[in-house]
C-alpha cells in the first residue's frame, strides 16, 4: 500500500493500492497508519488464500512512539503478535526474524508488516506538518507505506542466509542527515558479510539497501571500496527507487520503515518472480534516536540488517 | 538492576546492584536507563565468562520512545542486535525469541536484555515529575530496573515452551488503569495455553504474570475462575512482589519492562537454581498504547506472552 506521493512515483502502478486521502478514511494519521497496516496483512492473506487462524506469527512494527500503528493493527488481527522496533530496518529484522521462525519450526506461517506514514512521522519526529518547515537537501522524506510479506516453507522466493547487523555510529548528530549516520551502519554489515562467506557484489544480481538516500548511498560506496570492496554499479537504493527525484520534492529520496517494505513487496518481488534478479541482497538500515535524544544532543546509533533472498 | 525503591522493597537484597543516584552517574533519565541496561549485559557476560564476540544476538527493548535505552545500550555493546517492543511484555518476548533462535540452531548464546527506569517513564507517559502529580489507587509505579538473560543450549533452567499472545482489549481506555487493561490478555493467554497443551495450574509450582498488579491481578483470578480454571493460591505477579505495598508507596504495585525482568532474573531465578520450583509458567503482559493514542480516546489494546521455564 501506499500514499499519494509514491502513487505518482515510479513504483507507483506496482502497488495493490494507493490512497489519495492520508487519512485512508480514518480520523487521525496515526489511525491511517495503522489501518495501512492491517489493510496490507489481510490482503496479503487474501492472495495467500489464507484465514487469520493459519497465520502462527505476525512479527512487525514502525516508527510511531510505542510502534502503536502496528499494535492497533494487531488489535484487529486476532493472530500471535511479536512487535519490533529497529527504525527503517524493522522490515528487515521482520523478515529475517520470521524466516528464522519457520526454518527452526517453531512457526508453519510468519507475516511480516511494517509501515510508515509521512503525516504521523512529521509532526512525531520534527514539527506539526501545518508549519509548512522546510528540510535541507540532505534529508529524506518519510514514505507513506506498508508491506507485508509471508514466510512459509514453501514459495517462489527464498531467504537463504541473513546478517544480524551491529550498533555502530561515526559521530552525525543531525537528525536532517539519515543518510550519513546509518552509511557506515550498512558499510559494516556488507563487509561483514563478504568477509563472513567469501561472497562479493558481483554474485548477486542486485545490492540494494533501504533506505539511504542519495547522500548515504553515495557514502556507503566510498566506504565499501575503501574497504577493497568494488561496487561499481552494484548498489541501489530503496529510498531513490521509490521517487523520482527530479520530478518529485522528496530532497534525498524516501526513507522510513514502510519505504523498503514497500519497495521490496513491488519492485524486487516481482524482479524475484519473474527470475530477472535471481539472487539478491537487501540491507535494511535504521537509525536508533528518539527526538529526545537528539534534544540531548546525543549521536545517533544506527544499525543495519542483511538478508539474502533468492528466486527459485 | 534497580533503583532505590526497588533497593528497599522486599526483593532489593537480591539485585546485583542497586543505587540510591536514579542518574546512575549519567546526564539525563534516560541515559541512566540505557547506562542500567548496558550495565546489565556486561554484568551477565562476566558473570557467564564470557566476551561481547562470544554473543550472536542481543534481544531487547524498553519502554522510551524509539526504545533509546536499548538501542543506545547496544551502541556501546557490539554485539548483533535486534529491538523489541511489547511495553511491559517486552522481558517475556526477548526470553521467547531468543530461545527459538538458540533451539533453532540461528544462534549459540542469544542475550535477552530488558529495562525501564520511573523518572524517565514518567515523564514520558505522563507528567513532568518535578509537578508532583498525584495518581488513583489502582495505578502502577514503573520499575528502576534492568534485568538480562543469557539462552544457550545447556544451563540450571530451560525454555521448554512458550506461547506467542494475540492482542486484546476490552474496552478500557483509563491510562492509569493498566491492570484491568490486561488481564484479559493474561486470562486468553493462559486459556490458550491449558487448552492447547492439556496442562492445568496445579501441575506448575508457580505461575508468574509480570506486571498486573494488584487490580489486575484480582480481575484475572476471576478470569480465569469463570473460564473453569481453578487458580486458588497459584497465581503471583512481579508488580506486587517487587515492593512491600504496607511500607512503599507504589499504589497498586510495580509495572514497566524492568519489573519482569528484574524479579525473574532475581526472585524466581535463584528458586529455580535452587529446585525450590521445579516448573512455572511466566506470563509477561503488556500495554500497547502511547500518550498519543490515549489523548486520541482510543481503547488499550494488550498483549501477554507465556514462557514455560523448568529447572534441570
Amino acid at each position: 500500500m501506499g500514499g499519494e506521493l509514491e502513487k505518482r512515483g515510479p513504483l507507483g502502478s506496482l502497488f495493490d493500492i494507493t490512497a489519495e486521502d492520508s487519512y485512508f478514511g480514518m480520523d487521525s494519521w496515526e489511525q491511517a497508519e495503522s489501518e495501512m497496516s492491517r489493510i496490507s496483512v489481510n490482503m496479503l492473506l487474501k492472495k495467500a488464500s489464507l484465514g487469520e487462524k493459519d497465520v502462527d506469527v505476525l512479527l512487525g512494527g514502525d516508527l510511531l512512539n510505542q510502534c502503536t500503528a502496528t499494535g492497533f493493527a494487531a488489535n484487529s488481527l486476532p493472530v500471535p503478535f511479536l512487535g519490533l522496533y529497529n527504525a527503517c530496518a524493522t522490515a528487515a529484522e521482520a523478515l529475517l526474524l520470521g524466516a528464522s521462525l519457520v526454518s527452526g519450526g517453531h512457526a508453519e506461517k510468519a507475516v511480516a508488516a511494517v509501515s510508515s506514514h509521512f503525516c504521523s512521522s512529521e509532526r512525531q519526529f520534527r514539527f506539526p506538518l501545518e508549519y509548512g518547515s522546510q528540510r535541507p537537501p540532505y534529508s529524506q522524506n518519510t514514505v507513506t507505506g506498508a508491506g507485508a510479506f509471508l514466510l512459509e516453507q514453501s514459495g517462489a522466493v527464498r531467504v537463504t542466509r541473513a546478517l544480524i547487523g551491529k550498533v555502530t555510529e561515526k559521530g552525525i548528530t543531525d537528525a536532517n542527515n539519515m543518510g550519513a549516520a546509518m552509511a557506515p551502519a550498512a558499510a559494516q554489515t556488507l563487509i561483514s558479510f563478504f568477509e563472513l562467506t567469501g561472497e562479493r557484489p558481483t554474485n548477486y544480481d542486485a545490492v540494494v539497501t533501504g533506505d539511504l538516500g542519495r547522500e548515504g548511498s553515495a557514502l556507503l560506496a566510498k566506504l565499501l571500496e575503501s574497504g577493497g570492496i568494488g561496487v561499481k554499479g552494484a548498489l541501489c537504493d530503496c529510498g531513490m527507487l521509490i521517487y523520482d527525484a527530479e520530478r518529485q520534492e522528496v530532497n534525498a529520496g524516501g526513507s522510513g520503515c514502510g519505504c523498503s517494505a514497500c519497495v521490496m513487496a513491488t519492485y524486487f518481488w516481482q524482479k524475484l518472480c519473474k527470475k530477472e534478479i535471481r539472487r539478491m541482497l537487501f540491507v535494511g538500515t535504521g537509525a536508533l534516536l528518539s527526538p529526545r535524544t537528539v534534544m540531548q544532543k546525543q549521536v545517533i546509533p544506527c544499525i543495519a540488517h542483511l538478508v539474502e533472498l533468492e528466486s527459485l
